[in-house]
This record gives C-alpha cells, sequence and structure tokens, in this order.
C-alpha cells in the first residue's frame, strides 16, 4: 500500500494511492480517517492525485541517518568502511517534499546528491530486538541526503553539511509493502544517469541500523532512518532536477534554486 | 524573569517563579496564560515551587550543540582549538528535565558530564545578523551534555554518543534577562567541585554561534543551542548526582541511574 500525506485547499490530509499513470483518469488518492500510525479506515472519498500538491509522506521529529553503508561509495570519497555504522542527525527543519525546492546554502560551493532509501518508523521503539525489527517500520520512501561536501571536509560534525534547511527531500509517498533487502535504487540529474546500486550491497542492513540506532535513542512513529548512498555522489547546481528512483516505491523529484 | 514548566494534576503549564528560598514560605510559580513564545499575560494564580514537578523548561524540536568552544576543555581531551565551531545535534529524545535520572546507556562505560550554558530561542529565524541576535533568544537555562566518552571515540559521527535517551538534561527554568557574557559556570558531582568556569572564556560568543547556526539551518521556538563546555569534564558513576550551576541562572541537578 501507498501512503501519501498532501494538501488540499489548505487542509493536509494521509491518502491511500490506488492506480497509477497507467490507470484511466491516472492515479488517485482515497483519503484516510486520520493517520497511518494507527490502524484507519478509508474515508472512500477519492481525488486525482494530480489534484493535489504532496508534501513529505511524514514530518519526522528526527532523521537518523547513516553515513558510509555501501563499500563502493566509501571508496569514492576516500573513506574505509567504518567498524561501526557512522550514525548522525538531519533537524526536522531540513526535510522538504517532493517536488520541493532544494535550496542551494549560501555557505558551500560544493553541494551534491545522496540518494538512499528512507525507512519511515511506526511505533514509538528502544532497544529493538532484531526479530522486532519489522514490527516498528511503517513503510519506506525515497531520500536525498543532500550534502554539502566542501563544509563536511571542514566541519568535523555533519550538522551544518548535512543539516541546512531543504538538505532532506522525502518522497513521493510510503510503501508499506516493500522488502528492502534488494532493491535498485538510482540517482539522476536532468536524465543523466549519477547513482546506480542495490540494497543489497548495503553494509549494514535495515535490521542491523534499527538495532544500533535503538540501542541509545527512542525512535518515535514517524522518525526517519536513512540507509546510506551507493556510489556515484557528485554536483548539483542552481536549476538540476535531481530524481531518486528506488524499485517498488517510486521516483522522487527535487529542483536546485538559488536562495532568494 | 525566571519561567518554569511544570507538571501539576496532569496538566502542564508556564509558570513565572516569584521568589525564591529565602522568601517566605519559599518560591512561587505563578501560571501564565498560554506559552512564553508569545506576549502572555499571568494568571495571578500561584502555587509553590514545592508542589509542583519541574519539567524541561522548554520542549525544543532540536537541540544544536557546539563543542570545544573552551580552550581548556579542548586542550584536556588532546583536541585542538577548530577553525570553525564543532555543530552536532542532540534530538527532542534526548532532553530530560530538573531532578530526572540521568540513564546510564548499555552501550557504554564511560559517560561524562560537560556543564553547558544553554539558549532558548524565542523566535522562528534564519540567517540572524549579529545585531539582531539578541531579538530571537527568549533566555538561558543550565544543560549538561552528558557524553558517553568511549563511544564518543569510537565513533566518527556523535549521535549515539550525545544523542541517547536522557543525554540532554535542561533547567531548572528558563532566566529571560541573563547577560550571558561572563557568567560563571560550575559542576559538582556528589558535591565536589569538577567543573568550574566563566563564559567569557568560550572561543565563540553566544552571537557568533547563532549566526553560524542560523546561516544554515532555521531554529524554532524553543530550540536550544548549547554553548560547550569548560575544562573539568569527567566520569558519572550510577548513584553520582551531578549539579550543573550557571551563576544568575540557578542549579540543574541530575541523579544517574541504571537502566531498569
Amino acid at each position: 500500500m501507498r501512503i501519501a500525506r498532501f494538501s488540499i485547499e489548505g487542509n493536509v490530509a494521509f491518502g491511500v494511492v490506488e492506480g497509477d499513470e497507467s490507470t484511466e483518469n491516472g492515479p488517485v488518492l482515497d483519503i484516510i480517517k486520520g493517520h497511518p500510525f494507527a490502524e484507519f479506515e478509508r474515508s472512500g472519498q477519492r481525488i486525482p492525485l494530480s489534484k493535489v500538491r504532496l508534501l513529505p509522506p511524514v514530518l519526522p521529529n528526527k532523521v537518523v541517518a547513516i553515513g558510509r553503508n555501501y563499500a563502493e561509495h566509501a571508496a569514492e570519497l576516500g573513506n574505509e568502511v567504518p567498524e561501526v555504522p557512522v550514525a548522525f542527525f538531519k533537524p526536522s527543519t531540513a526535510v522538504a517534499g517532493p517536488g520541493d525546492p532544494i535550496v542551494y546554502p549560501s555557505f558551500s560551493s560544493e553541494l551534491h546528491h545522496e540518494a538512499e532509501l528512507a525507512v519511515v518508523i511506526g511505533r514509538m521503539c528502544r532497544e529493538v530486538p532484531r526479530e522486532r525489527v519489522k514490527d516498528v517500520i511503517l513503510g519506506y520512501t525515497c531520500a536525498n541526503d543532500v550534502t554539502a561536501r566542501d563544509v563536511q571536509q571542514r566541519e568535523k560534525q555533519w550538522a551544518r553539511a548535512k543539516g541546512f534547511d531543504t538538505s532532506c527531500p522525502l518522497g513521493p509517498w510510503i510503501e508499506t509493502e516493500l522488502d528492502p533487502a534488494d532493491v535498485a535504487i538510482s540517482c539522476t540529474v536532468n536524465g543523466e544517469l549519477r547513482q546506480q546500486g542495490r540494497t543489497g550491497a548495503m553494509l549494514r542492513s535495515v535490521e542491523d541500523l534499527i538495532v544500533h540506532i535503538t540501542e541509545a535513542m527512542t525512535l518515535l512513529p514517524g522518525d526517519v532512518v536513512l540507509t546510506g548512498t551507493p556510489a556515484g555522489v557528485g554536483p548539483l547546481n542552481v536549476g538540476d532536477e535531481v530524481a531518486v528512483t528506488i524499485e517498488g516505491i517510486g521516483t522522487l523529484t527535487n529542483k536546485v534554486i538559488k536562495r532568494g
């Protein structure tokens, strides 16, 4: 099931995406009564997807991201594969939705795309045993861990390099039935393929990462875990359109703009 | 003015602290109508401070913390003074209130106290010019940037080492009229003095830090900026009572407990 969050006439709602571009009249949203973090009913009230503005599929309290989780990507930046996962935060103020602009930050001149599988947490959890990880996950979406690479190299901790406003596009929706073990993930810039990998190449699996993170901290419903990026990261410039596609989920597209 | 957040009979409210231990019958809270992030009125309804449970004075969306902002502290851990401030996040799930336990994390065997001046943001802001910094600050409180030092040394980014649950005690209240330029800050463990410094020794001032952080990201009302710790950091063990005192604010006390 695909769950989108959207605004229509000033109201925000969740809806189940039915059909796709091949369906007559295109995909529609069946509006959810309430929210998807508990049992919910579909209202039966349907709106064409083309009539709404999609929002980030969740508003996370925090995003916990993992660096260097694909060996080829660690190598391309001259880094060794870490003995323990490199965990860092992106704040809620970094989150952007599908179609939202990525605003080129004033303090960087080297912005990079990083296509990532994002895990959306469904329930409050702490010290999750490996065999229970699937129970705390609502689903998966696409993410772009946009990074000011020059700032990342200058500043020892990455709060500014990876936490600036609009550095965390998420979307287009949450797929609740994905098996994340080995799906294709890719990134294009202006239609040109830049990153291509499979989640099967992750050094630590989704289960590993949730166990590792929740050993230390509580995750809340709507929190998001980013699982690292495959090789092929590279520059984003003002005017570029960057698209992250994950097999079984869909495509997250954002355009890079100059700060107004 | 001192603004505390507290719970009484299951309700959460803000109140202005009037009087102190020297006042007849001790300090009282004059309950605020609404919240302190906009103009507010005092209700005139007064409750003895001893009758309520103080909560963290704010529930921040994010805490942005600064490492190595006192030269003597950087030196005691064998670190150089950084050319740019070392900025990292502590998540909302790390926040604890005055009197709340610090729960010793299972994945560390070297927990350290770090007494810090905390800035409480009063209004949404981005790219704050130096001369406007004072306008975005609601006030100041005490913080303990509790750190799993062994984990910090093993893990390149500090999400787990400094972001675990209860790693960010804040309190006891927000002092809105403090001049933070040069106040005494100290930390005791079981009554024994461990850290002693003055905010005048900060390498970057509160103004510097707010300019630096908001160059990259939006701060929201209730967000908190931690300004670094003076020399003298050291171990916390289960059973210890740790107290952070800042001149003009008060004392934040927490006890370290074993995870149940």
